[in-house]
């Protein structure tokens, strides 16, 4: 069990900063922006705002004596796939309920605010570490929501032809890290991978145990859009055999040709992002690449993406530090898109190793050994879906800073772009 | 060319009623209502709003010097189908579009209803005759989508488990006319089909053509729920030789046990209707059938269905009067569903033959002989369907007063369920 | 009930003669050709063989008292879709069933054939109607399926690369009806359309009935392939506003940019026939095209496709005679393709009226006023097929010049385009 | 480079006795039944038959000076996969093509084999080593394709309904191994896992590597029918809980409810063999089973699957000795079905650890650490397919004896069941 207590922000206050910052996000957002539905793969912003606020009334409210609940068919409705909580509604259809809308969700979220702050206010939670760890894990659970809001929206708005910008805010300064290349060594040897401290973390980050790392060498910056536009350039998307047998599928299925987002227009490349259409700059790290196209232009670079564990091992080489997250958002007023870490306070460091773009490993998602899924529905969280999909590390601009950790394991199938996917170059 | 300026009510007090009549429809709708777009073949209620304003704007307004357009982008977003217009936002999508938002759709509503009375006010369209032909041929165009709006967002409540009501107002009393039953005869003779007067109709109803008509014998009343009833407890859904083979494949596919949005409970069928869910009334005329079941149906009764021209042969026998039509929801507050005619004056007529339920002929829409679709992209109105579609006479409880008539042509494909669309017996 | 006994040939010797001409189209195909399924619409040959082989011991002989069946397996292997004989196996995988081969089912139709020929030796047959009737349609239905075998096994080696040869055998040569053109003149009036000598037909020739058709005009010719070449040059392919809404998109979904089977190879137009690719000469009634492609070129045209009760009025101005059927095969020892009546007699005739290339007419499928399908699964033969398909008349050069006439409807879905299917225009 | 040269019997004997082998296995199949491709991940007989000898002409003959191509069309058509050698036939359509027939083919491989005999002969091969691994790999890829027609013509053959055998033979007895249970330890250490010795081996079994393995226990044989049967009895494919979530959207989506070929009839378990039907003995290791199943009965049963360094590590305490080959189809004239290992030599040995039934790993495939695929189209063979697919060891009762070894690793989607795919339970 993970001591929650020690952290150095109270739990209460905690609370009400994780919860605000989702209400902060979609601040500009119609009722009808956070209604579309624009792929199954992603939800409406409300529903979003609603299955995190489920979260806790579920797994936290419902279990203790004499709570109300806010509305018994929201049990159905806002359940994401946790079976022994009951049955869903279907995914795909998510976007064609249009009550409750965003006004009664938003009421759903206070309502729940006050219960929790109430149950935290009168101490119970503090003493209960079982019960601190659902709330933690409700915090934790909301801010990938976050993300997602944040995902999901810009696809959303990508299908409107009118391309209207989420965010109407410039993007921060790209920093004095241009120039910057080169790579770092490491030797081979064993190393222990996964969550070893006392705070927070997933399940899938556990148990903490030995693996053997071969000697390799990983860049100080991950790859960057002018790197990108390189292999564009030199008919990376036309050539086979940088491809994996369904990556070159994926290719002709789905027609690509560049990075999701990306428009073509007179011989510049323009991206489609938050804050709407931007040329897009060569020092930018590259973001909306899938697993296949990482692989390729890794392929084609004569090189190869690094595994979780050498990632793991190397990234203590980075630091949070002047990374982007999510909270510039907040504290900078700057709209989210990956655009490259501002400083480089160190001389031999790996660049934007935490926030900025998620970085796509060669892992293919798998229990660690010995991992054993919490019992219960909050079992269903991460062992149900360790099947054909791919871990990346790091975080990204969407993420927010007090999330991410060197043991993080995010996992998307290979063919998604719709994340802040990029990658660095291994060997 | 018609002649439009005998009809007993002005162009612009018609147009004023026949626009606000739509605004009137979604008074009671959310702004995430007018989005939900819940399959394929129906399309957002704000969508509708937005492209039957684009009718006036782009047939009528943009035709005179000095229009200024409210929004070029209007042009591809709000297109239906006019390839000579332009390109068309692609239709699956129409539910992905949140911006413009409601509140911009009606202050686009609002902007050429002013520019349109403006001009009627100027004496112009009056004088015009082919201008006046485009304002009527827009306020038809403008009641079918009405019919559509109804029949959209009906299917839009459908798919969310809290089956809400879209008005909350009770239902017009069933009539009298219970018990009524038998058929009028027909004797065989050389007809004339098609639309003669010379107030306006659509292309499709013309020319007024000669068609030999065999005799034949037509029901008084269209097929009850009653009726239908029956016809699934004696296990017409599961007995392939009563229907049609591609029926029969829709039955397999979909799994279709009943009409579309009823639901058994305990031993009782319910249907879902635009005032929430009710229990059927077996004196109710059976609406949301598919032409195969409407075939089927026929087929277990040892009947068939009627050819459009007997259909409008003996349509003379019924009325307008007292019959459903979507002017109840102005006139008498209650809500929209095909409850049956409530008086019968008169012997031998034909009762609900306008109105109440749409009913399925056995003639596939085709064009009349001689038929020319009009000039330019107003030609792409009709003509362009005019396969694997079958043809819908008489209008229906969605459908407005003024806009029927017993040379009317509705169609659909034989599969479409969500219309109000019933049924009547011939022999 | 027709009179079958007054036909000039007995039915034992049409019964040796329909059934040697099946082995004769297949002789030169070996088992592994006998055995593609190239798309859900087609069968295999070898199907094909068996299947008009199980109608005659379904209907003939297993009716009979102490017949014993070839194999009991047969039974549902082999209905294609008789509900109330049975299950049927699934259409779409009959290419799958590798057993029963090719040998054991010739050994399967040499059975029957004994069988049937024995019970018509014993004079039964001819003395009995009903049981001459079901021998009658037998052969009717095994000369659909030949001409079936023709269409399918030319688009099973369509798709091999190899484009191999199904007939080693050169065309028939083109006639002396090139320079022939213009059209001819009909007055409108009634007209008694449908069959009603007391030979044989289908059911859906019947009842003989009225109807009233307008005066109209009929080219003398069908559509050529030089005329088909101008529509393409004319960029026919490319312009909506030729097509019907349903017919675009089927250009769009699948890629047409000409009739099946044509390639063009050096600014040169090939097509793929039963003989092997040859070159297009513009003389030819073009074939395979679907019902869209017949509807678009008359609309480019400035005509319109004739509807079946004005083609059956007018082929009374032309004749069999010296038309292309499948009897060439046997007697010109000629590869099947439609190249054009060879010789013209008489002054106003219609030319390749029967034979040659089916023509798409512009009606639905539909039963005549009165139709009522047999009793019993002979039933399931035309009636429920009456859904979604147009009508085309006169006959193919994959036809057999005793199965056709002028009452004869066959259908298919507007989008089908393996059969030899053309068109004549009208006005 | 490996040494070919040193294996016990010489290149051109084995070259014969591995070619013969596979027209022994087709020697009872019709020409038709070498054409089914059942679904599009098979492939016909004839095909493979075809296949195989294109990859000795293309890789070996084709390189020589003087060689007389077979026939050039043979180039797209029998390629698979390899986009460097040019374009290929679309897989799915593999099975619609009836020409090259099966006796043109045998001729291509007599052709092929006579052409590769005499280069053996001119002892040219055994001087060139790279040649001579390319035979090698001609005849290991030969192999594969041996055990592919097996299932392939397995599954093809479950599709008839008449359920025809393949081979008329009995199956080998089933052993005395029945009754021992139990499991096997091993102890966490560094372990070198992939490929060492000089002999042939597939570069995806190197470079050899260390990795470590944590302390863990094997079951001494795979899981039973038996085991099996429990399962299902126990709601195993009614239980979401037992499932990944991509495995029990499988379970709906293709209506699961035992392991592929399974049938129930009067409460007995039936199993379709290459023998026909048979009843399932609970002894015999459960085949025919996708990673999704494996993965839940492992988790149903409190275990799980072993990775494959956990497996390759285990598998020295088995041996090859009196496991289930592909061989017992020459040497002992039984059927080829997994039924379990004969005897029992040596108290603590695993048990049908090699053939049988392939046994899923929980590893994905993935490249080895300083994985390198060969340059050229022989580079195609293994590194493209490393994406979304798990790894089996320890081959099957369709695996030649000479062709399998510890180190090999075969790989199929998770949701692929027409393999002999079972599994071996790890905790």
């Amino acid at each position: 069990m993970t001591k929650l207590l020690d952290r150095p922000i109270g739990l209460a206050k905690r609370y009400e900063a994780v919860r605000a910052f989702s209400e902060r996000i979609v601040a500009g957002l119609s009722a009808e922006d956070c209604m579309v539905q624009s792929m199954p793969d992603a939800s409406p912003v409300r529903w979003h705002l609603a299955h995190s606020t489920w979260f806790f009334e579920t797994f936290l409210l419902e279990q203790r004596p004499g709570y109300r609940v806010f509305d018994p068919a929201f049990r159905v409705l806002f359940n994401s796939y946790y079976n022994q909580v009951g049955s869903q509604f279907p995914r795909p259809q998510r976007g064609l309920i249009s009550r409750p809308g965003l006004k009664e969700t938003l009421a759903y979220r206070h309502y729940v605010d006050e219960q929790v702050q109430a149950l935290l206010e009168s101490g119970e939670a503090t003493d209960d570490q079982a019960l601190a760890h659902i709330l933690e894990s409700g915090l934790n659970h909301e801010q990938q929501h976050q993300e997602l809001i944040l995902t999901d929206i810009l696809h959303a708005f990508s299908c409107n032809p009118l391309l209207p910008a989420v965010f109407d805010l410039p993007f921060a300064a790209t920093g004095g890290a241009s120039g910057i290349a080169g790579s770092l060594q490491y030797d081979a040897g064993l190393f222990e991978a996964g969550h070893a401290d006392d705070v927070f973390c997933f399940d899938n980050e556990q148990p903490r145990h030995q693996v053997f790392v071969d000697g390799f060498e990983l860049d100080r910056r991950p790859v960057s859009c002018g790197q990108f536009i390189e292999f564009i350039n030199d008919g990376g998307y036309r050539r086979p055999d940088h491809w994996l047998s369904m990556g070159w599928d994926a290719v002709r299925q789905y027609g690509w040709e560049a990075p999701l987002y990306w428009l073509e227009r007179e011989g510049k490349w323009f991206v489609f992002t938050l804050a709407g259409l931007a040329e897009v700059e060569p020092d930018w790290p590259v973001t909306h690449v899938s697993y296949f196209e990482a692989d390729a232009i890794a392929r084609w670079a004569g090189r190869r993406l690094p595994t979780e564990f050498e990632w793991e091992r190397a990234s203590a080489d980075g630091s949070h530090e002047d990374c982007q997250f999510a909270d510039s958002l907040l504290k900078e007023r700057s709209a989210i898109h990956s655009t490259g870490q501002t400083s480089n306070k160190g001389e031999n460091r790996l660049l934007d190793i935490f926030g900025g773009a998620w970085e796509w490993t060669s892992s293919s998602y798998a229990p660690y050994p010995g991992y054993q899924p919490p019992p219960g529905a909050m079992g269903e969280y991460n062992g149900k879906f360790m099947c054909n999909q791919y871990v990346l590390r790091g975080g990204s601009v969407a993420t927010s800073r007090s999330h991410i950790r060197a043991t993080y394991r995010n996992f998307f199938p290979p063919e998604a772009r719709w994340q802040f996917s990029g990658l660095r170059l291994a060997r």
